[in-house]
């Protein structure tokens, strides 16, 4: 059973693989990616992955088999395990808990080849369907507290199959950032009875520096205090708490905003590894007046050593304004066909 | 001027090189590195390096001319600026001040090859001394709260210079990680009125399945909740809370101990890159009863991607235990010559 481990001076929770732990002549070389299809997650290969939780298909196809367009499936090398109590004790001084949790993949698309960048909106607004539909289901389960949903894309960004995917974890426990976030959102709150995340919708909307893309329901940015070049938000305009909450004419518009965010950065950057989290409040919990879902998408263009992660500390060598200009003429301007599928999912929203 | 800029959420400050925008081209392939020397670090090349604010010579050498043993610059291409004042301000919601602190880097050797883990104890000892300088040093200095000492090892780990060299940053914040650390460290003391890295060295001198190395005066062990696959963390047996204030004896002590992980290391794994980082209390601050300086080495042997470092969550796949059987076995069986050094260094501290 993995363990969940926590950091006794600053609460950090650790996923601990006791199980399938590795010998150091593991990581003497990286395992080498296999390049084009057909991987364990194409259509005809459905028996290679544990039986799906979730399928979009096309009518009269059979599940477990080719004609879905979307694929949800268990991982097949679950970081936790589904199975058991929670298990919470001590070691001397330290705390610990069972290593249990859910880990999903959701495949994106049927087509190997075909990036999330290059999706129709139609099928990226599935994909958040799919999302919600596995949080909604997960949250039934009391012993979970947070899901993450996110996307490593590229090998360097830590996506060890080419085939576009993304992941989803239920944890029993609330991450840090998680705390940070709420406590900080949280506590402006009590200062302005306002939501910061609505103020910070409002202050980039005019000052434009760094705006990336709007419709009338999303907005795109490079954050202010970015810690990596080319990071972008897509912030909702309309405050909402949780992501599995949102409408589906806003899921509609998300769509729109994430195509022409991946397809921006594709443009400019030549298809650089990238992660994207949505950050949404606790599953389960009321909604939330001072916390406000969106995704941060962050281009893994510069190393991530040991000294960000160990310090919290960031560099980052290209300012928001400057890349958000960048981004922005990608869309608007060296890219008219990504600037008219943004401006027709604004007005379809 | 480049500036500092925090997150208005969770509080984290950015440093914002806003001078040296890159394009986004400049991300399209990793710069290479030159391998072999010389290079401007090595000796006889001291005038391509702004001139030095310390050196360990031999006698009759020259400043800025060979004849060095220790040799610390600032940084060609520093993240922060030495001049002006912080103009702390706002901008609108956002928090920034101006980009001032010092960046510095250390060489640790004249020799382009000889990479720490290999050095005599002797001269790494020398290396702490230089550490403990300029830190006393920019501790004059009342802008600044806060110096971070650490090292990139190997390009992986976000080295761009092969030459052995640590990097000693002054900030006039503190990092998130601190302010953790601290409030962490400070919330155990209020409830036991003991410090927890104390609690945590006994625990684990007598548990010893997380113990790498050990010396009269530090322990070297795999912390429990390790994020990382072979980190180790080396503490002093003696509860001290900033790194500078340490004895010379200590600083002896700690060269053997740090010589015998990173040979282990080495050993183990094949030379990985990896990074360290001294944590010790703010600068210019009175001894802490519940703060306690050491150092975190954290090899780069994972994809620490955008996930990690968007959640502060980590998914570990090698157990402390494990690795630490691992390294010990290094330093204790497989090579006795780094079990030797680090028992001789015991006894002379």
């Amino acid at each position: 059973m993995p363990e969940l481990r926590k950091d006794p001076v600053v609460g950090r929770w650790v996923i601990m693989a006791t199980e399938r732990a590795r010998r150091p002549s593991d990581f003497s070389r990286q395992a080498e990616e296999r390049k084009g299809g057909p991987c364990v997650f194409c259509p005809g290969m459905e028996h290679l992955t544990p039986p799906e939780v979730l399928a979009y298909r096309d009518a009269g196809s059979r599940p477990n088999n080719p004609g879905w367009r979307v694929r949800g499936v268990p991982n097949r090398f679950p970081a936790l395990r589904i199975e058991g109590g929670l298990g919470r004790r001590g070691e001397g001084m330290y705390d610990l808990m069972n290593g249990v949790g859910a880990h999903e993949v959701l495949i994106e698309s049927p087509d190997h080849d075909r990036m999330l960048a290059d999706e129709e909106p139609a099928q990226i607004e599935e994909i958040f369907h799919a999302y919600r539909e596995r949080v909604i289901d997960l949250q039934r389960d009391e012993r979970f507290r947070y899901v993450i949903i996110f996307k490593n894309h590229g090998a360097e960004a830590g996506a060890s199959l080419e085939h576009p995917h993304s992941q989803l974890i239920a944890l029993p426990i609330l991450p840090l950032s998680v705390q940070a976030e709420l406590r900080g959102a949280s506590a402006y709150f009590a200062l302005k009875e306002r939501c910061i995340f609505c103020d910070m919708v409002e202050q980039e909307s005019v000052d434009r520096r760094r705006l990336v893309d709007e419709n009338p329901s999303f907005i795109t940015v490079c954050p202010f205090a970015a810690r990596f070049p080319f990071e972008m938000w897509i912030v909702p305009r309309v405050h909402g708490s949780h992501f599995e909450h949102a409408s589906d004419g806003e899921y509609r518009a998300f769509a729109y905003a994430l195509k022409a965010a991946l397809g921006a950065l594709k443009a400019a950057l030549g298809d650089p590894p990238f992660n994207y989290i949505i950050h949404s409040a606790p599953v389960g919990e009321a909604a939330r007046r001072h916390y406000h879902w969106h995704m941060e998408i962050t281009p893994a263009l510069t190393k991530v050593a040991g000294f960000e992660v160990g310090t919290g500390f960031h560099i980052n060598p290209v300012p928001p304004e400057f890349a958000a200009g960048f981004l922005r003429d990608e869309i608007s301007g060296a890219n008219p066909a990504a600037a008219v599928a943004s401006t027709n999912g604004a007005s379809s929203s």
